[in-house]
Formats: C-alpha cells, structure tokens, sequence
C-alpha cells in the first residue's frame, strides 16, 4: 500500500486493440486524477495464457503473477473496459479467472471502480453488471457510484491523436476519480 | 442443416482441462441422444487466439471460422462449460467474441442449450444467467427448460476412467437432448 | 388463440402512474401493429393484491384468473415497463409471482416481447435482462431483437395530449411488432 | 446510530405468508447475534401498498416512512427472502421501491446482508444477484462473504415449531453475522 497520504490506483484495460477507445480513456486518467493519486497502467492482458488448470499445476505465468502483485501492492484497481456480446470480453475475463487462483487473491477486499465505454449510446452498461458479479465472488470493494458508462465513444476521442478530448467526459471520469479516492480511503482507515 | 430425419448437435466445451468434469459430461452426450440425433464435439476453444479487433482486420483464425461453419451447419449447440468466479470461463467468452464476428454470425437463430457443472452445490448457475445474456445479442434461441445445473459433479464421475458414472444425471442429460431436439425440431419447421 | 390469419397480442403495463410514459408507448402500440395484428390492454395490475401463499390457498383473486385467462388466450405478451431500481417495478413483478402460480401458466411457451421507456439515457435496459432471468423459469418465448429501449422518454411523449409523437420511436416500435408477429407465427406453426 | 459498542440490525423479510420458513430464519437471527449485536425484526412489507408516483404525490404512506426511519437509524439491513421466478418477490421489490424515494434514501451507504431460503437446491441463489443490483442503484454495501444460501430449507426447519433447528445452518448464519458486524464497524470507523 502506499503511504497515508498518497493513494497508487492501477488500470486494468480489457481492450487489445490498439486504437482501442477504451484505452484513450485509460490513459486521460493519470491527468485526471486528484492531488495525492496517482494512476499507473498495468501491463497488457494480451500477454496472459488462456486459462488451463493443467497449466496453473505447472506454474503461473509471470504476467500473471506481476500482475497480481502490482494489483495487491495498489490501493485500488480502475477497470476500463468494451463490452462484447453484452459482457466483458473474454480476454479480460480470462485475465481475471487466472488472478482469482493467485494466493493471495488479489482483489480480496480491493477497492474497484469500472469505467466502460462503447460506441452505442448504453455505453457499456450490461457489461459493468456481469462483471460487478465476479467481483462478489473475489470479495473486492467495487464503487457503486458515478457509475461511468460513456456512450457513442467515438465522438468524443480524437480521431488523429487518439485522446479522449471531450471535456463534459473528462469532467466525469475527474468525478469518479475523486469519489474513488474518498472510498478507498474511507476502507483503508 | 441435417435431412429431415435426423438432428445435428455440436458441443461447445468450455474448459481446457484434460481431467475436465465438464469434458467428461460432453462426452457422454452422443450415446444419451435419442434416435435421430447425432452430437458431435466441436475443435477446442484452446486453438483460438485472445480476441484482438487488429488481428480481426488481418483475417479471422481458421480454428475460429472452421467452428463457424460447423456451428452453422448444426441443428444446434450444446454448451458445456465450468463457471469460473460466477461466470462463463474467459477461455469460452473469448471464442464466443471471435464467433460473434464471424458472418454469417453462427448463433443467429440457432437452437442452444447450456450445461454446466461444478463442485459445488449450485452447479454453476450463476454462469448460466450470464451466458444466456450474452446469447440474447447473438439471437440465439436458448432452450428454457430442463435447465442443467450438475452440483457435486466430482461424486459423479468416476476417478479413474472420467466416465459419467452417476445414473440420474444421464437420466437428466438425456431427458434435457430429448427436449432439446424436440425444441430444435419445432423451431426447423 | 386468434385464427390462422389474425394474430392477437395483449400488452402488460408496469406502471400504474396516470401519467406515465411507458402507459404513453402503451397506447401507441395498437395503431403500429401491422395489417393481421390486434393489439389489446390488460387489465391494470393495480387490482392485483400482494402476492401471499395464504391468499392464494384460499383462492386466486379474480383479477389474476382474468389476467391469465387473457394472457393464455393471446398470442402473444408485450411487456411495456419503466425500470426501478435496476430492476422491474415490484407491482409489475408481483403480478408475474400470481401469475406464475396459475394453472395452466400463462406464460408457458408464450411469446413476449419486451419495450422499456424511461427519463435517461439507458431507456430501461437494466430492467429487462431482470425480467428475461424471471421469463426463463417461465419458460416464455422472449423475442430478442430488436430490443425496445427507450432512452429520453420524456422528450418523445407530447406533454398534453400524453401521445407518443417522437416518429423515429414510433417506427422502431412498428418494427418491433412486425418483428415479434413474425416470431410468434414461426412458433404456432 | 447505536453507540460505539453496539450495533443495531433490523431485518427485512420477503415472504408475507405466516409458516414461511424465512421467517423461520429471520426469527432464529437474534439469538445467533454476538455480543454487542442486537437484530430487531421490521415491520410487514405487506402494510406497504403498491408504489404509484400519484400516490406518492399525496404523501408516503406511514409504514413507508416508518421503515425507511428504522433502516436508517440501524447500523445494517439483513435482508431475509425467497426466490420467486428467479428474483425477489415482488411484494420486497415494492417495499424497496418505495423505501428509494424517501429522503434521505435509507440505503444510501448502508450495510446490507442478504440471506435466501429455498425448497430446491440452489437455495434462492438466482434472486440475490438481482437484489445486488438494486442495491448498486441504492448505493448500499453489500456484503461480499459468506453468502447464505439455504437450499432444502423445509427438511431444516421443525415443522410443528416452525423454528430452524439445522444446526449447521445455525452456524453459518452466526457466522454471517459475526462478519457483517466487522463489516459494518469497518465502515463506520
């Protein structure tokens, strides 16, 4: 954990595009982030395995394992995500099935807060509702509100530079960060 | 499709464990079918890659278009699947996303139904709500009932040969393809 | 059932505000319905008490018998309610919990379609994956697509004459409706 | 409040009918407290009409005001229901409804238990992802583990008493208890 008196949130993206307007969104979040917070991007989920129990008796995967250490070193866990096929993408759920046999668990009793954004105007919404049921079963601390779901995306990322510039949204995502902080500081004390 | 006479069933299994229960439930599918229906495993999920819109635009894996086509040209689907963290496995999602692309899209219209089993008491229900949500995008036609939630699956295979052993769940399963076929065959007129 | 050439579908309205938005998309239904499809109300669910198994064993209320009497004769159940909660009102799901209890059940291999309206942007979407989960034990036909959200309802509803008038609503619930009388007819056949 | 040394919890119960055996469990409860504990039941949820904004507009009925005072002096909310068509009973969603316009919101940042008993073996399991959902909205915090689920529930409860004698699920509901209370005193601190 970080010291009393700066908070280290991680980000973890569900997207692997490159062009992906879900990571333009994770990454306005560092500049967003309040006084005494301070936002870092884990690694990609791309570079962990499908999951396979024969697999795991072999050994985790070090993308796992850093992964889940950075996770259980944070004070909070961003997840900013698509939604496929009205829930999270398998990529990222994969990524989650192999962290929940990590020990210790890392998102044991960890903050979270979901951010999801799409081109449709629901924004991703039946996709946090899925994922928020995993996240009972990992006992994490998952933020209730803002809930951040950005609809029609594209208008709001600049095509060229790829930066999430529109501004009501900024302000938003600024809103959740904030509240973010004062919940989990409110869980650490 | 198949002729008239006779059904068509593909099983989606959604765990990559050589020991799997799941897999042993699969395969005990084809000799519980009724007369005039065939099930048949589809390749695993392991050869499909992390969904990646960018590999996407360079052409679809042929483990991914070579499941497309026998999904279409089947009767129906049976998915078999653990629940891991209260959902479908990353592994499945993450095929179901590739499929989803796929045009035609395979599941458009097409007869599912859902099988899940797990240690524990509940059978993996949990998995099978989401799943469903995630078929209503695909225009799937889900089987309502019987529903196959299999709890305590570990009493009910045997050790050794991970056969399906246990007399009332073939009963069931068999019960649930009868139905199945029955649902498929109405919806084919 | 209606002959071979009419269909008939009778609409279920969640809200019981005078006022209310969705009762607006209600009434707007029989007037879209393509040439062959009657669209009727049900009775109001306001008449229907709390649900309570020691009612029940004294007798089913009158207006519950009348409800599914009518459900069970149609071909077809429109479902047009506002979200509370995330969820479906409490009236709209006590009515399914009497229902439910009937025999025959209404709602057995019936066709549903499912329309929400509210004030935000989701336009209800919450609701009616709660309500599909519900429909799956009742074994009902829910129409997949397309979905009826209705996002901004407020701006699409005339603030005297309490009319739907928003065009582009008014056509996408047509296209339901012809959508769904295709599905049902798929299903009598 | 209650003082720093004890808490107050009031159950809220989902079943109206008089030899529930949810009730059954929501009467076992205070003895089950440890101490410093004390568990008081609510009023009915049969007393709360249906949730109609015109009658809001006139006013909220007593026993709506009655209980959203009570949950927001306590320190936490058991809820304690049945599964009805995969979802809470309509009669709770109802109470709950209506319990969310009252202002201040009496679940705003309360904690909140849930517990369901069923018949079959899955033990209510359906309806409590539903309530979690609700209680996003509500924004409540909701205990994570130990989820009570009591499947089988008339084979535990005597029928002549109508008092819950499982020993074992005595214990898993002490249980429960004993970890909302640290749940709660975490976050009043």
């Amino acid at each position: 954990m970080s010291s009393a008196d700066t908070l280290t949130f991680v980000t973890l993206l569900g997207s692997l595009r490159k062009a992906s307007y879900n990571a333009a969104v994770a990454r306005a979040l560092p500049k967003l982030a309040p006084a005494g917070v301070r936002i870092e991007a884990l690694g990609s989920i791309a570079a962990i395995p499908h999951y396979d129990a024969d697999v795991q008796a072999t050994g985790f995967p070090e993308a796992v394992t850093e992964m889940a250490r950075k996770i259980g070193a944070a004070d909070g866990v961003i997840i900013v995500t698509p939604e496929y096929n009205y829930s999270i993408p398998g990529v990222l759920k994969n990524a989650i099935d192999w962290l929940s046999r990590c020990s210790p668990q890392p998102f044991a009793a960890k903050p979270v807060a979901i951010q999801t954004a799409s081109m449709g105007v629901l924004g991703g919404a039946r996709a946090q509702y899925q994922l928020r049921q995993s996240l009972v079963f990992l006992d994490a601390r998952v933020l209730n509100k803002p809930e951040v779901m950005i609809g029609q995306v594209a208008g709001k990322v600049d095509a060229q530079s790829l930066e999430l510039t529109d501004q009501a949204t900024r302000d938003f995502l600024a809103g959740q960060i904030a509240s973010f902080a004062d919940f989990a500081r409110q869980l650490k004390r």
